[in-house]
């Protein structure tokens, strides 16, 4: 009997081992190492490094959250936790033991000041009290402490501990010629410069898989960015689960598999929430809806030329590809699909796209110019005027705040007072775009320099980098308009194969530029460092580009001993291991079956 | 005792399962199909589709070689066969059961014409009679049918049938709402326009890992070129491993783990060879040569400005980093060099660089001038004239055929006649040096139009597809002297992180240049082809970039399914299989021990 429970014994301890552990742990990590934590990136505001090490072993090293955390918040810091031990611990480094004579660092406490007492929430309601809804630049502000045996990291909210353990985790390096992980003593006071610091994707024109968008989620967090502006749906595809308006995604997906589904859009949300990182959906419309119009085509509207419809003018228009802004149906349709949208999001705010309204289209139709008529509508700007009111009326009532891009406003169409402009036109002229809109006391967020989607040859970043948001011609109040920015990618050449190698380190510049003090701003400082954190960016698994000639450790992709191709880096379910650990289990079976036959034998 | 049999039946069963199948082979391949096999890239020169359809089936679906094949081409095309099993069967596919009433393609058969009787060798000789020194454009031709049973593919060399194996491939798809492989009835003649298709790859600005070679080996096949030219060295780096001159590497490279030793590049040569496609080293003097000096600093001139040693001129040179021509060690050295390489490279040309020689420095070198003046040298040029002749001299003499980039005949320095010049500069005015270049007589390669790591927004691929080597006033026989062409990709900015995802497809618009007929030039055609080209390689584990808005399938990388992150087509050898063999191995042990002390009870 003692045996039989030894073999259960060994088979369970091989099968948890299997599901756990499925690498060697037992190569180093080589590459540069960061100069003292001196390659921060983005930079804090003060920084100071002391010359005392302190190393770090996997079997000795635990988290402190302090008391007065609420069950939310020390949710969250565990969640982050546990997905840094990847990062600190990566797959092939060695678990070596202590040395007693070494300073050790044991511990990172979390620490929420002032310790007011707080509101204990059930798990459930985490995701709502929780929610980043950012506003302002203190909320994510910390300090981070590192001496003795312990780093501790105080804010004024979780959001701040949450960037904070970012920046502790890029402190972490490996002295050279060594397996063992090390931290030196330092002090750290931080707060970002911008309380909006965006990317946006496009998920339209190419898929872009759940698994990526997560990854991409994850750089964000590593580049301390906290809005993911999902540029949703478009002309080429529909890829939203709509339950409301089910041939929405049924006819005007790529196919069945390029969808997301609402309970996939519920499970990334939260994976971004833990991660400080907002999710804002962009409905585009009325231009943009090509796709929409596959499923439901009484409500785009119908292009006509030389006296016929359904004619495309090439760089104008095409056949049908913007809604019909003369018939309730279209309201009633909008307004549907963004309340089911408001119960999918969290998200205060919803982008409602309006840019690049063909107006040649519409004057095109013969009803619409009917019915401008006798609506005493002068101009198609009118029609735009009574297209964007309804609209944004209708989310207003739905409790939506909103986001546009400034086209509506460009147009000289009167755009509700609280809805924020987005600048997205002109690389060059976006200086007088932020002094215009400004000056009309709009909220901005600047992105017309910021289209990594346009490539050119060499270290482009540098012009990313460069931009100074406030540089145009304002008073101090115009400029506090400025809530942020965001790294633009259209997808029409980009998808799974290229999206992380094209964005990153790119829009890294981007990230320092939000963050960072704005005296922060020599590229040929900055290209060390952004090295290194495109080194560190590999090294977590991310196949970030180069920015130039330079290497970094065996970490870099097809190196034989890559992390890029380790489980718990690629970002997909490994069917190798789940079909491994089934195999286990029906292995366990046998043998149970087995040893139960020759115990009655 | 039979339940012990059993019972080790099982475990070995298990164990061997475990290493030979560790991916659940239960997913369908989606996406895209085929039009019949109409998406073949490069085009071939004749190809007819019928709507006869045949089916194929894993369990009964096999390889002929026929008699007239030694043993040399059967090692090569069975090592193939193995290769494409991946590619027909991906790991996700179905092992379906064939349906009697289904017509069934059962073979592949191989056959060379005419049928002479051939030599046969050892196993171990194949490697050099067997090298694909392909020199005109009759040896990669070949001719398929696909009918009834079987599919036939008869050629006059071996590497005729590889090529026709690879469009073999192209042919099967997956029938539309099925998880079936299916072939056409087709016919295809076919044959190369050019017999030099190449690639140049630059492992020196960014190492590249040997998986990743291989990688782009396995995609110079999948495209049917034949050449993979190696710039291996270079100002920032020197990753190949000298016996010879061991500091080269030893402080040259960029770290110890960043060096090809010379067991891997045979290795690769030997994975190239078995493809039909040849490794070309690159060994670029007298310029290019900074990395060399840091191990051997008496090779390199030193640079003078204003009366003192060591100073560099932005722009024009550095302080030392081209050879020093005027001193027998650095013939020595460069001959003992390339020697070495004639020992590990097996191809008969090797490439001497000779691009970009820094004249100032030169100029600017008390030492270098006395030599002029007391050789009576007016120019610089003719110190070139001296440097290369002695470096082309020892090379012929080593029995080397040389390849040179352009620069030293249009400096107009004497090329010996042999020579093949390599036609970079000027993406506009390639036209004009190829009517220079062939009319003094000199064999060209053309790449000035396709320096792909040249980028720019949108589908340039048109540009490299549009271009037509022969398009210059020059007379057939200049026109004659073209022998291919080269897509070039320097590696400032790219390395494993982006350089799959930038070289292809890009540089697949060149394959087809290069291989199919000179009217076959309309991108509206090659366009749809293309995506699917581009498609089918993401199929096979490439994550090769978008061309246009579109979507393939549930092989897209990050795709939750996807077939990138499968150990057979990541190239990378796989501890995570290893380990779980090993523990498979143990754990087998383990359960022989038991069973010995249960029976022992």
């Amino acid at each position: 009997m003692k045996i039989l429970l030894l073999f259960v014994f060994i088979v369970f301890i091989y099968n948890v081992n299997c599901i756990l552990f499925p690498i060697a742990v037992r190569l180093p990590l080589n590459g540069t190492p960061p100069d003292m934590g001196g390659s921060l990136w983005p930079k804090p505001n003060f920084q100071e490094f002391k010359n005392e090490q302190f190393y770090i072993y996997k079997r000795n090293f635990s988290l402190v959250l302090c008391p007065e955390l609420n069950n939310c918040e020390r949710d969250i810091i565990e969640k982050l936790w546990s997905h840094y031990q990847n990062v600190f611990f990566t797959p092939k480094l060695p678990n070596e033991s202590p040395n007693n004579a070494e300073n050790i660092l044991k511990t990172v406490s979390f620490r929420i000041k002032p310790e007011n007492k707080k509101s204990k929430f059930k798990l459930s309601e985490c995701e709502d009290k929780y929610y980043p809804f950012i506003q302002d630049t203190e909320t994510e502000s910390y300090e981070l402490n590192v001496d003795e045996n312990k780093a501790n990291i105080i804010a004024s909210s979780i959001w701040g501990l949450v960037r904070g353990l970012e920046t502790f985790s890029q402190l972490v390096y490996t002295p050279l010629n060594s397996n063992k992980l090390a931290v030196n003593k330092t002090k750290i006071i931080d707060k970002p410069r911008y309380f909006h610091r965006g990317i946006m994707l496009d998920s339209a024109r190419h898929f872009i898989p759940l698994n990526l968008l997560k990854k991409h989620i994850d750089i964000m967090m590593y580049n301390k960015m906290n809005v993911f502006h999902w540029h949703l749906v478009d002309d080429q595809s529909f890829p939203f689960e709509s339950k409301v308006y089910p041939d929405l995604h049924k006819k005007g997906a790529f196919s069945p598999i390029h969808v997301y589904t609402q309970s996939e859009i519920k499970e990334l949300i939260e994976f971004a929430r833990i991660r400080g990182i907002r999710v804002i959906p962009e409905l585009d419309t009325p231009g943009h809806t090509y796709s929409w119009g596959l499923g439901y085509p009484d409500l785009i509207t119908i292009c006509w030329k030389d006296g016929k419809p359904f004619q495309e003018i090439y760089n104008f228009h095409g056949k049908r590809e913007i809604l019909n802004p003369i018939q309730n149906f279209t309201y009633e349709f909008v307004g549907e699909l963004i309340k089911e949208l408001k119960n999918v999001f969290k998200d205060p705010f919803i982008h409602l796209g309006m840019d690049e309204v063909y107006y040649r289209c519409w004057e095109s139709n013969p009803n619409i110019t009917e019915f401008m008529k006798s609506n005493n509508m002068n101009s198609t700007k009118d029609l735009e005027q009574y297209y964007m009111s309804r609209v944004l009326s209708a989310a207003n009532s739905l409790g939506y705040k909103v986001t546009v891009w400034q086209d509506v406003w460009d147009n000289n169409v009167k755009v509700f007072n609280n809805t924020i402009l987005q600048i997205w036109k002109s690389d060059k002229d976006w200086r007088e775009y932020l002094q215009k809109a400004t000056k009309d006391g709009y909220q901005v967020i600047l992105s017309s320099p910021w289209y990594l989607n346009y490539i050119k040859y060499g270290s482009d970043w540098y012009d990313f980098y460069k931009i100074e948001p406030t540089d145009f011609t304002g008073t101090e109040a115009q400029k506090k308009l400025i809530i942020g920015g965001e790294a633009c990618m259209w997808s029409e050449f980009v998808d799974g194969a290229n999206s992380i190698s094209r964005l990153w380190p790119r829009a890294s510049a981007i990230a320092e530029r939000l963050w960072s003090t704005m005296d922060l701003n020599d590229v040929e400082e900055a290209k060390f460092r952004l090295d290194d954190h495109r080194c560190r960016m590999l090294k977590r698994g991310i196949e970030a580009g180069p920015i130039f000639n330079s290497y970094c450790g065996n970490y870099e992709p097809y190196m034989s001993k890559s992390l890029i191709n380790e489980p718990v880096f690629n970002y997909i379910e490994s069917t190798q291991q789940i079909n491994s650990a089934n195999k286990n289990q029906i292995f366990l079976l046998f043998n149970f079956i087995l040893i139960f036959i020759f115990f009655k034998v």
